[in-house]
């Protein structure tokens, strides 16, 4: 097996310290896990277990395994793949993606058909089944069920530096756009673009933000592109109204609008990959059979920390 | 260390027959390094040890090495990273990012100073030396080298299933262009584009083109983009004038224009990720001090087959 050297010089001393502070009182990973396999968590799991991985699930017949695979290898910024099922079928072991960690490491004890408080069920491209606790009636010995970063690893990281996102902040939804800017195509997954999540920052805070969130390359790692230029490169029809999550606001509440502040100081949007591509992806690719997934900001949560996927 | 499965399903018997057959007359990767390494092999490797993988080169200062790395993770279609020097400064050794593959099977007797017939020089940022024999006088404790797949690979399966490309039958250059679609940024490495290499096909066969070359996911796999429309959508001002190679022809040698066959038989352009991209990213980045690769068409010629490298 490669020699792949990860971990090399990022200082993660802050949030391990962080961490080891809360980890008497706050729960972990598998607690999630078990809660939400008993029906008993059943809520969203933003802010839940701090510095354990949070991951978007995509499962789906195993004939578009190998595109799917393929697609997420093409596209890692938006699709970073971390783990599948171990077996075509096998819903408690996961295969892992990340050089240098055991599928035993990214969660040990897991129901992939239990552990996410809440999921979707599509038939043949039509939306079935929305928030139901599990998806056991669903899941047959042909599903392989994908693992896939999600963003909050490196918001964690963000606000550990003083630069909490305004969403956080005012515990709203992260602002979605699509975008005109398209995928690598893998297979049946042809003419999708990138979903990105946006986050408003000062200019003068872009590259510091940008080298705080570089490392998490299995969590989207750092802005695809940021400042008012990008909204029309992206093409973006209209910042204030994105295709998921909420309106973008300040870290005062206030409308995130063009013109707050000048030169250094201005308020830019600063643009990530986001996790609801592939999900887009496989609904625009129209496939036969039942596919589900987690239901949106209801994540699996692992057992994996943030520090164990960080890249110098 | 992840249980990553490679090499599943697809079926590379033909390929290895062929390869059996011309072992014993035809060179071997070892065999063209150690020609280049004595000053005795200069020319072209183009077609020459078939189904050894030749790789691009690319040779940086230590502290832009975490950054390259990063924009080759975040863009592997057309930066796809195989392996870099075992450690700073090293030139007889490497690590690989091929999952599955030692460093040692990748090239075991490499001399990186010395085993690319030709190399490019330059020196923050200017052309310095053009296609010198070697970058021993260049090389020092502090330069990182970056192996970097090329599109031969899957050029050796299209021929092999009829799909021959037209410049190779016509032994031109192939068809190289500058795109507007941006490259995910990592840290220096930023305002960059994909280049794409192009090569006509019937419609017909566009789907059958992409299933052949889907599995060289380290060597750029299957197209980002085709049809006429396809020109438009990334950005290419006018297919007859490539920004690198040759201008682009047909199987005949005739030019290629639009409008040649109707539906299914039509002649389209199809676009993969090409390995000039990251050239032209280290180029766009203005980088300090002396950085140097292999001149193009001169590559390093590796031990790793083209069946070692396969995804499905």
């Amino acid at each position: 097996m490669a020699p792949i050297a990860i971990q090399e010089t990022v200082d993660v001393a802050p949030l391990k310290k962080r961490a080891d502070a809360e980890s008497a009182t706050e729960e972990t990973g598998e607690g999630i896990r078990l809660s939400a396999r008993s029906g008993t968590y059943t809520k969203q799991t933003s802010g839940a277990a701090p510095t354990y991985i949070q991951a978007n699930l995509i499962i789906l017949p195993s004939k578009y395994a190998s595109d799917f695979r393929i697609l997420c290898r093409r596209n890692p910024v938006p699709c970073p793949l971390l783990a599948e099922s171990a077996a075509v079928g096998s819903w408690d072991a996961l295969r892992s993606w990340i050089p240098g960690v055991e599928g035993q490491k990214i969660a040990a004890n897991v129901d992939l058909r239990h552990d996410c408080p809440r999921y979707m069920v599509y038939e043949n491209g039509h939306l079935k089944t929305s928030h139901c606790l599990n998806v056991e009636n669903e899941w047959t010995e042909d599903h392989v069920c994908f693992v896939i970063g999600c963003s909050f690893s490196f918001e964690t990281a963000l606000a550990a530096a003083g630069l909490m996102p305004a969403h956080t902040a005012q515990a709203r939804n992260v602002s979605m756009y699509r975008t005109s800017l398209p995928l690598c195509p893998a297979g049946v997954f042809k003419n999708s673009t990138y979903i990105v999540s946006m986050r408003p920052y000062r200019r003068r805070d872009v590259e510091k933000v940008r080298d705080i969130t570089r490392p998490y390359v299995a969590t989207h790692g750092e802005p695809i592109d940021w400042g008012w230029e990008a909204v029309t490169r992206l093409g973006i029809k209209d910042i204030s109204r994105p295709d998921y999550g909420e309106a973008p606001v300040n870290a005062d509440g206030t409308n995130l609008v063009q013109g707050d502040g000048i030169g250094d100081e201005e308020l830019v949007p600063v643009f990530w990959g986001c996790g609801v591509t592939p999900q887009e992806a496989v609904q625009r690719a129209s496939l036969e059979g039942t596919v589900f997934g987690h239901a949106p900001g209801y994540m699996l949560v692992l057992d994996v920390r943030d520090w164990d996927i960080l890249q110098a």
